[in-house]
């Protein structure tokens, strides 16, 4: 027979840089060694046992479809908790529930660009926002942020010099996954005004919200512009409350035309899943005050623990992320990528080794991150001191061949 | 401000047929009316008590991202329930677990085409290829199949005309979702030389595979090409085993290339959700063989019943589907969406109505469904004599305004 060939798309898409080198990991593991895992966000905080009291609560008898916006007690409970802990106003009807912030991400790429229509983002950014871009035809649009200036959002000017007439939209992440920068108040304001005068959608990807360290409190875009039609805000269950696996975001906006036309492309996958749905809405309703801020200072000590290591290696490079629980760190390699693999296929310290994402897989100007590493703090601080002690013992070893 | 528009696409993307008229259905609830819904394909059978068992055995404290091919056992068992079930030999990594088969399709449109590829459709068809093909850029030609002849494959001389050198891909649903149509074995055959001779995929969507009647046994293109890398099926749990808001559906196919490339799309989206999976592995492992043909013969039961009440509406033509749980129906009205809407807004019977989906929504040469509509014969027997008695009365009504 005649061989078939895939579309150039699925030929061109790249690999997660996050789950790249996880086939290495694999092995290292059946050799034996424990892999630290500060390559994925995946925390091991325990989730709310109201999730899983929701999930003992559904008893219907047959798992039908929800419907296509989400569960209407998950909307209604998502709007008081955010107007609760956020001291702003919302409406259920302004939520739109999606499988993870992931398709919220799609949908509004869609639903702002049609194909080739462009998205300004900062660089280093979420890895993945460059496969949604791919899935949508959208072009995204890399504005560096420089590692000297903490990552924070770079000047005007360098931001202006890249939009075009193709132009739809600038993509915020805040607190930022890779680097862990947040945002100030007058950055957001900056941003925003930005987006006034050039007739653009500012997408407030608030995954990470709630995970602010030192002075820092949660801030919303909404805080700002709670009436604007240009504001969209993508929110996410799975960091926030340790449910990566339940897959449920949402985007919020106060545009009903964005709610309208992305509820027809969101009709066509007809509906996130229901018993996720159901144990998350009495989760919201239900949840203790204190969880969040058991959970935040438990990651503030991971970061603290994450950079005082960090710091005494020499020759590397890193600043102290005021959120998220990412940071993008300059190691004194040549290769990161290559000292990563190294680290899983090559190396071993007291059988463990460590896992860190190679950050050039998080530029879209690849160079700029090859000589670094994305570092998750997701593990608890004893984990994570073992984790760089090992790192250390690798980076001596890897430069000494 | 000035305003913000939305994308092209955005705004051309049809509304979803089967959802379309659901806001009348709502006020006519609100109003005490009775809606018995053929509209949408949502079986009222109960979820095996297996899955809800798998549910209640899942203790993990974390609820942690998924693998993005899918959890190791579903495949697993997916696999083992597909050779038992068939008797064809199937391998558990040709599996990748994707949201419902909806993601599938859209995954494998991507993995197929480039934007602007053509994929080789039957019209009448599943709406929702169309909101597919619309998310992937890819698009759809229509075939059509004749309601004269059941529905049944269009000759190869039509199918030819439709093929240029963008086309990609075939893509076949049988059982037939809208239509209950079931292709033969030789007509199976037929489509696969087509590819074979002009070098496409075969899509063959198999959410409805056990569904058939009379006497048809269950057959998959795997039966006729096990080792075809030209070959893709895709399959769902949502009907089968009436769990359509679990959302999990695969891709299947022995074409390694296809699942590599595919995956990196899927990694994009990380993760199907955790519990379900979970719940769905331990279900397919333990599930007893009756349960299938228990469902089967109630919607025999179903399917005879809708049948033999519409035969006796007069002017109604309708043919007698051998599969799945809808047929397309001709009603001797002008519009059939004005009927249905009719039948939700200014008619009730004993203080109930019906509720179908007009077929225009159903065909891209929508002047063909224009008189029609697709019935889901998903309620019990009583219910569904209901419904049809009440339709034939909204119908003198409605002929005689």
């Amino acid at each position: 027979m005649t061989n078939i060939n895939l579309s150039d798309r699925a030929r061109n898409t790249p690999p997660s840089p996050i789950r790249k080198l996880a086939h290495l990991a694999a092995k290292a593991k059946k050799s034996g060694i424990h892999v630290y895992h500060l390559n994925i966000g995946q925390p091991d905080i325990e989730s709310p046992r109201e999730f899983f009291e929701g999930l003992r609560l559904y008893q219907q008898k047959v798992v039908a479809y929800e419907q296509s916006q989400g569960n209407e007690n998950l909307c209604i409970a998502w709007s008081k908790y955010i107007n609760k802990t956020l001291q702003i106003h919302t409406a259920p009807e302004q939520f739109l529930i999606t499988m993870g912030a992931s398709e919220a991400l799609v949908f509004l790429f869609m639903t702002c660009c049609d194909p080739g229509d462009e998205i300004i983002i900062f660089d280093p950014t979420y890895a993945n926002y460059l496969g949604f871009a791919s899935i949508a035809g959208v072009q995204l649009v890399p504005v560096l942020s420089d590692m000297k200036n903490n990552f924070a959002l770079p000047a005007r000017s360098e931001i202006e010099k890249k939009i075009t007439n193709r132009t739809r939209a600038i993509l915020v992440c805040s607190p930022n996954n890779p680097t862990g920068t947040v945002c100030s108040r007058e950055e957001l304001r900056f941003l925003f005004d930005l987006c006034e005068e050039h007739n653009l959608f500012l997408i407030s990807d608030e995954t990470y919200r709630e995970f602010v360290y030192d002075d820092h409190k949660p801030l919303s875009i909404l805080h700002l512009e709670p009436n604007s039609k240009r504001v969209i805000v993508v929110d996410s269950l799975s960091k926030r409350f340790s449910l990566c696996g339940a897959r449920i975001g949402c985007l919020l906006t106060c545009n009903e035309e964005v709610i309208a036309a992305t509820l027809k492309i969101a009709q066509a996958r007809l509906a996130a899943p229901t018993i996720d749905q159901f144990a998350a809405a009495h989760m919201l309703e239900h949840i203790q005050e204190d969880y969040l801020e058991g959970v935040r200072s438990e990651f503030l000590l991971r970061r603290n623990a994450l950079y005082d290591a960090l710091k005494e290696i020499p020759d590397v490079v890193i600043h102290k992320p005021q959120g998220a629980f990412y940071t993008v760190v300059q190691l004194p390699v040549n290769n990161a990528e290559d000292f990563a693999s190294f680290l899983l296929s090559q190396f071993s310290y007291k059988k463990t080794t460590t896992f860190i994402a190679p950050a050039a897989g998080f530029y879209m100007q690849n160079s700029q991150g090859i000589q670094k590493a994305r570092f998750a703090y997701v593990l608890n601080k004893g984990d994570i001191e073992l984790a760089i002690e090992a790192l250390a013992v690798g980076l001596k070893q890897y430069k000494g061949q």
